[in-house]
């Protein structure tokens, strides 16, 4: 078989000392921490489209890639070599997990005959790559947002005829899921938007993209998936505006679709930051409402305006992230897929190593600093003696619905109270996050 | 008594053809459109903190406004001396509301006892001016975010007593509300988010935040209050972040708390431009959820990251807006009220004049234009068509629940469905609406 | 020859009350204003990228548009067949003018060898065309960002090949543009940046684009081109920073390489709200500096962080940057190119002529707007007034340098000054702006 | 003398295993790096205003601090109290430097000759608290932002009244800063900007800045003044727009007066991000313009729209930045003051030792990462070989001036040149990086 990384063997780890580019510095795969291997911590997946879809085009230009299976040729061909490529890349990356778009792995066809037939097909390659190669799948999902005929939307579109579209390529792609042993299935609504409220009924489409969410939950529970359904919240881009904007929106849809219990969030740093919030916002907002499921691990740039799917190399940004999924217990189907991708002018196979490589040891890393933390929580007891007044008496009483307006008036006005203001630290707090941070 | 704008009478429409500054050139109060007239439709409200309160002064310059009631002295004697200014002012700039926070009105005193005290006998005073100048209150509050009391939050206070001294000034506001016969009471949470993450327990500031908002419900009923209740979502500043962040949010928040019948939104157009939305995004979204309450009519600058809160100019903008409130019926309890302030370096009172005439009549062609657009709805029509495949046997089927996504791929299949694109006609809608506001 | 746009014939002016949704509403290129015809004012050009390039494709998205000249074929017959419909297109649309990108018009080839002749032979054709259809070239310009070779740059590349191999794309291009009587040259420097400070040479890369100004600018000389070489700003996007920044950036850049008399800017409105301008700044920007050459007329999306390139609808924007333009002299070579694009939803042929007829029809009410303000030139009047105390004695020496710092604080002190604050009348002149917009 | 900071004494260096909040774990002034101490490197400043004049108010609420020294009084006593206060800071902080604006030192009082007799005043107080605590004066600066009078701009007022205002302070605080030994004067131009372009004259207030800061370099020559003369770059707030946007625009003004060797700007990381830079990129656009003066260390918020100025916490910016000020030289009379300040409700007087705490270990820490990457500089290295293609004959002919635009496209198509692509290495470089910044 060909090999397409050549020169380049299995990743491994060989500590903060090595000066091999090819090497990690910080994860290191079997080390305990806090009782569990990084390996079970982290859960690393490496993603089908950016590594072996994408030419490395831009809107500015065209693809500066030269990746064998992106000649010409016949489709299912060179749908077969990309798959020899990529388990052949993730086996040397060193990552248990992959993801993918059913659209990823196999040629659309030019009908949705043949779409399912070709896919299908795929869905044997990679059941027999996984065997092969002990990798397993994080989660699948379908891509109902790239070709044309999803320009206006798919479950959301104004054609039923898309919907019913969009709907098979799901059902599709949620049964090769489960049949390659997928521990979640992502939805993410590249199109489920508006490109101008001009032609647009919110009621109507939010009323479809809610029918199609229960669909979804349905057949999980009628094909007995036991993984988890994820929604990836995203603010704009390609759309004007989608309707997952953000954690805390995707929240009221769920609600409103009786959707809360049986659908979690899939978050991605550069989705965060897009919609306005802190990648660390959206993980504690998600954890707070009980909807933390999976991270799309990436990052944007604070000076750009639109989904620039960077590796993460913030220590910083992601210590505190990971503080919060450990605080929340950690994992449980999710892990951290890398929705990122090298720079156009990255052009090196070798490239799409030294960018996962960075992103492995940063979250690595990370976790490490936010396992430190946790022994030493000095955090956490900061905020609970802050809140402490919430367990007297009064604190109870307000919030066990014991007290009415009138009687909280009556109580502060006949003890004339005057609470006394006390500092928030902000400082001294970010100081001892540095202090674990910077060793 | 003491004139306060002196040379200036009350303010006349005069028609486009006018040329004094002074004039309405647009809003006619009693011109009929659609069936009501122009006063009935717009409801238009000027604030006291903005225009009597706030003494020119910004993060890096001190106040540059020479205002009499501003002046050191007595501190209930120059409250009256406001009241009088204010009533003055309203009532020549032929509003027919006004809205207050209760410490815009009253001084706050040193004790909570002291702002119960004062708070009563400036209601005396505003009951007095209303009985006397016919004008009304379109909605009341309390300002629970300026005093340092309040740095942590009011409802969200780590400390309870904090807590109850907020629930005792909205006991005071809401009862002051009712008694002056106001239309709505709002709530702003100014401080309701944070500054920090790390000293921030989010679940907890939630559940304070929510039985707040229950109380404020059940005290409603418990007084029968008739008015509406509003959330003013905003997504920061002066914190880092609000947790009624945005309209959306504001729904998942209400639903949580079983809320989402009581209370309705007051949107505010610079808010949501901070949030990253658009006006008519923010008055759309709320209109689909049925959350529509009120609007805070002002405007932000495109190019700054904070509240700048400057009168509404923009015909284009707000003919969108209109016809989209005309289209959820109008208004009922809520209306326009001028969240709005003039610029640091307008310091003659007749610039407040200039503001505000130029806002209403801006709302007011917008209006006229936005009527234009219901009386020949070719967009509504244009709408409908493009979802008139939901109405089709297949439509109905998706969206009652007949079809399973295996009927649905098995549907596709069978069929080889193949869905044709159309146009989203974006440019030629665009071009219909500024046909209306162009003559 | 084959007709493209069928059932379309050459737009004309309807006036106000036509609902004929391809005729102007207000651009009628003969009616005289300010003693010039609209045409000779606004001097209209559509371009050849977005029409006839683009094929509807997204960063998420393949290609919506079936356009015949982008199917599969020969190269140079696919581009004679774009050349007849993009003509056919412009005749229609009854604009003076078109731009275009050497590589827009002729296939690149894969040598450039082959790039020169494929250009040169498509000049033919071009000169045929204008000659036939009486259409005149705006600018001509060379694409030396889309082709891999320039992903790290073209003037600032590391690589002084790719240099070489840019002054011969821009060399062919000013050769043709001079020749098909262009009145004007642009330079779009879309890779002259940097994505990693990481790997830049700040100083370098300057000094490369530096040297490649000079060149253009001797080149100019020496064929005698009598038009304008215009540097089109832009902040970042596709590169995370450009050089050319903004106008005042490029002045200063201008400046530092003895070019601020020879080169002046086109600038895109867009590109200014990308820059965190508004449109009208940058255009009194440039024309207070002297800079002001041409325009790339489009709208951004305030709630989008890249560059939308909407068709301009704005009258109430541009009424402002008309009255700018109009007070600094009109246009000479430069004039309104629509660097526009329909939505990709948009796929009609038919949406390309109403994103046109809008975008005309909004420049030429602002137009009439415009000149309105300045037939009235109430706001001159005011601002004049406002500086009146410059052209005192003690302004004018402040002015001429007839005082140091100590004799202004001598004089200051002896005269124990205490200047008087005046108001801006920001809100009376935003109502009086309105009032010339708002018949 | 009273101590205000009770309980604190001067801090100390304990090292990274020190849990003591009030110690440095990495500012230990006399360690060596690269042959200078640490002190010597950093020169680090504290600044008056945002420590001593900030009562903790912010646009939506009342000061929180309670601080001796603003208590109601004699305004010299309370300045000097103020003082008392400040130089007891500096020194428990030790720091070496500090900051002050005129206004901040000495009360205005209610006229130009009374601002001069009682900041004279306080000059007398402030040159012997220097000699008493060996402190010294990094730069002065006069405030003509914050008076109302200033509310127009002060170079840019339309009064020349406010000029001669602005001038005297000026004449004023840069006599005082040179008694006081001042190794630096810094102009802020924190109101010369517009607040609308209706009312402004562009061309004319550029006229009036230039003028105004030739005047500063004539009587810095003229008194002998030794140190800098230093332009701040901001792009907005609080006006909407600044004329010293950011450090490329700053160059251009500079050249058009004839200033570029004469001034040089300090560069503040959150007015960075303000204008859409990042700091990195801002420092190597100074040092790459040979403008590079001195630094207002502090960062901005992501998410948040207006300078937060909050202290510099992150060891992953600050080290590239580090990086960058070592490469250029370092520091000649510049240095790191703090303009940052504590959050609103970091109320307690030990808060300040915190902030700057943090700030000094962060910077120190970056010192020594990138005193690490000097050292082996891989990074440069790698830069000089990408390059290395301008030290051939083609590159050095192009940037020589000995090739026209004609040749070199003769040389290009005579040798069919065809470069090949080079990958720009981004995520090794960032990996790179890291591996410095985590040992």
């Amino acid at each position: 078989m060909t090999e397409f990384f050549k020169n380049i063997s299995k990743v491994q780890f060989e500590g903060t000392e090595s000066t091999n580019p090819l090497a990690f510095r910080h994860y290191n795969p079997d080390e305990m921490i806090l009782g569990k291997s990084m390996k079970e911590h982290l859960r690393f997946a490496a993603c089908y489209w950016h590594n072996f879809c994408w030419p490395g085009s831009d809107v500015f230009g065209a693809g500066t890639f030269d990746r064998p299976w992106h000649q010409a040729g016949d489709a299912m061909e060179m749908a077969k070599m990309k798959a020899d490529a990529a388990f052949e890349f993730f086996s040397k990356l060193n990552v248990p997990y992959y993801c993918f778009h059913d659209t990823d792995v196999a040629p659309e066809g030019d009908s949705i005959k043949a779409y399912a037939n070709n896919f299908a097909a795929m869905v044997d390659v990679l059941e027999a790559k996984q065997a092969e190669t002990g990798l397993k799948l994080l989660w699948g999902t379908a891509n109902a947002f790239s070709n044309p005929r999803y320009m206006h939307g798919a479950g959301t579109n104004p054609n039923p005829e898309v919907f019913a579209y969009a709907a098979t390529q799901i059902f599709n792609a949620m049964n090769a899921t489960q049949r390659l042993g997928g521990e979640n299935y992502v939805l993410w609504g590249g199109r489920e938007g508006y490109e101008t409220l001009l032609n647009t009924d919110l009621r109507q489409e939010r009323e479809q993209l809610g029918r199609l969410m229960q669909l979804v939950v349905e057949h999980k529970h009628k094909i007995g998936f036991k993984g988890t359904i994820l929604i990836e919240p995203k603010p704009q881009e390609p759309t004007k505006h989608q309707y997952d904007y953000d954690t805390a929106t995707v929240y009221g849809f769920l609600k409103q679709y009786g959707l809360e219990n049986e659908i979690k969030v899939n978050i991605e740093a550069n989705h965060a930051t897009l919609a306005g919030h802190s990648f660390h916002h959206e993980v504690a907002t998600a954890t707070s409402l009980g909807l933390f499921g999976s991270i799309d691990a990436n990052r944007g740039d604070a000076q750009l305006g639109w989904d620039t799917d960077q590796f993460p190399n913030s220590v910083e940004e992601n210590t505190l992230v990971m503080y919060e999924i450990l605080k929340a217990g950690g994992f449980t189907t999710g892990g951290f897929n890398f929705d990122a991708r090298v720079r156009r002018p990255s052009i090196d196979g070798e490239d799409l190593f030294h960018g996962h490589i960075g992103g492995m040891d940063t979250m690595a890393l990370s976790l490490k600093r936010a396992a430190a933390m946790i022994q030493n929580d000095v955090l956490a007891g900061h905020v609970a003696s802050r809140y402490a007044g919430w367990n007297t008496e009064l604190g109870q009483k307000i919030l066990q619905g014991n007290l009415s307006l009138a009687s909280l008036a009556d109580y502060a006005l006949t003890q004339n109270i005057q609470p006394q203001p006390v500092s928030g630290k902000q400082e001294y707090l970010e100081n001892l996050v540095n202090g674990f941070i910077y060793k």
